[in-house]
């Protein structure tokens, strides 16, 4: 596992190291606007057939970088593997999203939360990512991933999604001794997680805080953003004489940029609602950045997608740092080719700027 | 309709002149948590048949305050009532939100909009404005209020809610002439618009922008903030020799508010995310600020309620210029008697701080 990376652009860019260019992969990058996904979600049967099969998963997670040249690769699965291995029972009713048999709301559900053995409960990512990791042979980095504590929360609380997440705040609000035993319980187990990711081959971590952006400033700072500290302080740094990068993406999040920055992970992910020239001026040189154009803009003709990348990078401005994203997952029905522009159009207009 | 005032403690607090306590009201106070809304909405047949209806609308408005000593009332209506009057044909169908039978996606369909004549298309509207101000009987003032032009016209675009505004959003980023052709027809009619409600006895006027949040840094400064500011400059300032103060509200606006407060409101509404100490910094004393717990606090037992009062409450801090209320409207599974105690909390809680 010591081999060179072909191109590892996107690790040098978390690193605020130097660049040629700007790196650039998308949230989501392996889904359903892509007509392959679809052909191997159809033969997988469902969507947690492809996350738990290691050959379905590699394959969806290659797929988009055959199309486009992407520089880096993030583990095809979902943020849901970690309650559903605590015992919560993960299910997909058709149209309606992720749902769980089982809810946390009272000491006694708490006190029947499984912990998980990762090596075995949770083998079917751990061996995805190694064959993943194999199957890209040093072309790209790979990232892995793990839902926040305080978003997985929100779903073992609620039993699925959720409008106003009336359910998880009112624990919050009402019980907050018991949010936090839950909190802290998944923080270890989600600490634990990335560690077996980075030990099977992932180049980097992400967390991702889908749900935090609900929170109030004094809720956020209580309920989510310290259990992501905890699982910072926690995770292995180095793999082989290698710096593990850690990004932080808290949808929502730009107006508590600077606590998150202050965590001790390596970069932050924004949404598209914060202007990028604006968050590096208040994180200085401690992150690099990770983001943000609205993946709406992708519905638009190719060459208002180069106006609009041209305005995040103009934004960012010179020097390394920037790792282009969209602001949240490419929407289904996203047309191919407008993802190539978009990818297109960074790698050349990005040079500029190094 | 010149007459004193009782309680205008709230119009105060939007000038930032002094207050004994800190005022409050709660967006939608009028509404399905209450029973008595309940049944005349039953009474009524319709939500529309609320709106539409001013004794009805009356009747609504009032419910509230007979029940808590609010210092102040809200016209009853919905901002939707702005594009049914420039010809779309809003409908409500159950459990689905509003709708529209037309939309507007092209140049022909620009064309097609009906500029209303404000004095008989809304006359419904203003009308129950009289009404209403002569039920209150100066005890407390009445707001009037309309949707922004980018919320309106994200409904109108989209023909409904939606949840990523696809449509609107590629318009505006693939025709953003035609976009901005449809919100200066709106935002000239707002104006009228809302000059009609204080003509007709309105005495502080809100613009919800619902959907400003939804848009990146560079689209709110172009498509969203700029309409609100033509409206701002074109509102009545004074009527009877007393000042209008306008509140502009964009939900997940936080990150802006420092433009939003260069428009020339009085005061800012912000949404539970933002830390409203942080807010005040921002903004100086170029604004009155009103907002901004939680509404799923009020889930909460009323001794958590209170604790988060005084959260907001301490945060702010000493002085005038706050206006109390929830971050968004209040939910319809709210227990009554949770409202009744934040009410009380913020009128005991808040003395200290004037």
């Amino acid at each position: 596992m010591n081999f060179k990376l072909k191109n590892d652009t996107f690790l040098r860019a978390l690193l605020r190291q130097p660049t040629e260019y700007t790196p650039l992969w998308m949230m989501r990058q392996a889904g359903r606007y892509l007509p392959e996904y679809r052909a191997t979600r159809k033969t997988a049967g469902s969507f947690l057939g492809l996350c738990k099969n290691p050959d379905f998963a590699t394959e969806v997670t290659l797929q988009p970088l055959e199309r486009f040249p992407l520089d880096a690769a993030i583990l095809f699965s979902d943020i849901l593997t970690v309650p559903d291995a605590m015992g919560l029972g993960l299910y997909f009713s058709e149209g309606e999203g992720p749902k769980f048999e089982r809810t946390v709301r009272s000491e006694a559900d708490l006190k029947a939360l499984r912990t998980p053995d990762i090596g075995t409960d949770l083998k079917y990512v751990t061996d995805a990512v190694a064959q993943i990791r194999k199957s890209l042979d040093g072309s790209v980095p790979l990232i892995g991933f793990s839902g926040s504590p305080w978003t997985l929360a929100c779903y073992m609380v609620e039993g699925g999604g959720s409008d106003d997440y009336a359910k998880v705040k009112t624990m919050a609000y009402s019980n907050p001794g018991l949010m936090h035993q839950l909190l802290s319980k998944t923080a270890d187990t989600v600490t634990q997680y990335l560690n077996a990711q980075i030990e099977a081959g992932a180049q980097a971590v992400m967390i991702f805080d889908s749900w935090g952006g609900a929170l109030s400033h004094a809720a956020y700072h209580e309920f989510s953003l310290p259990y992501m500290q905890r699982i910072v302080d926690g995770l292995i740094k180095e793999k082989d004489g290698v710096r593990i990068p850690s990004i932080i993406f808290t949808k929502g999040g730009g107006l508590w940029i600077e606590s998150i920055a202050n965590t001790g992970c390596d970069a932050v992910g924004l949404d598209w609602t914060m202007d990028i020239g604006i968050a590096r001026q208040k994180v200085g040189h401690k992150v690099a950045l990770q983001g943000n154009i609205d993946p709406t803009v992708l519905f638009a003709p190719p060459d208002a997608i180069r106006n609009e990348v041209e305005k995040v990078l103009g934004s960012y401005g010179f020097g390394s740092g920037h790792v282009f994203n969209l602001g949240h997952g490419i929407s289904q029905h996203t047309n191919p080719e407008h993802a190539a522009a978009l990818v297109a159009a960074v790698h050349e207009l990005s040079r500029k700027y190094h």
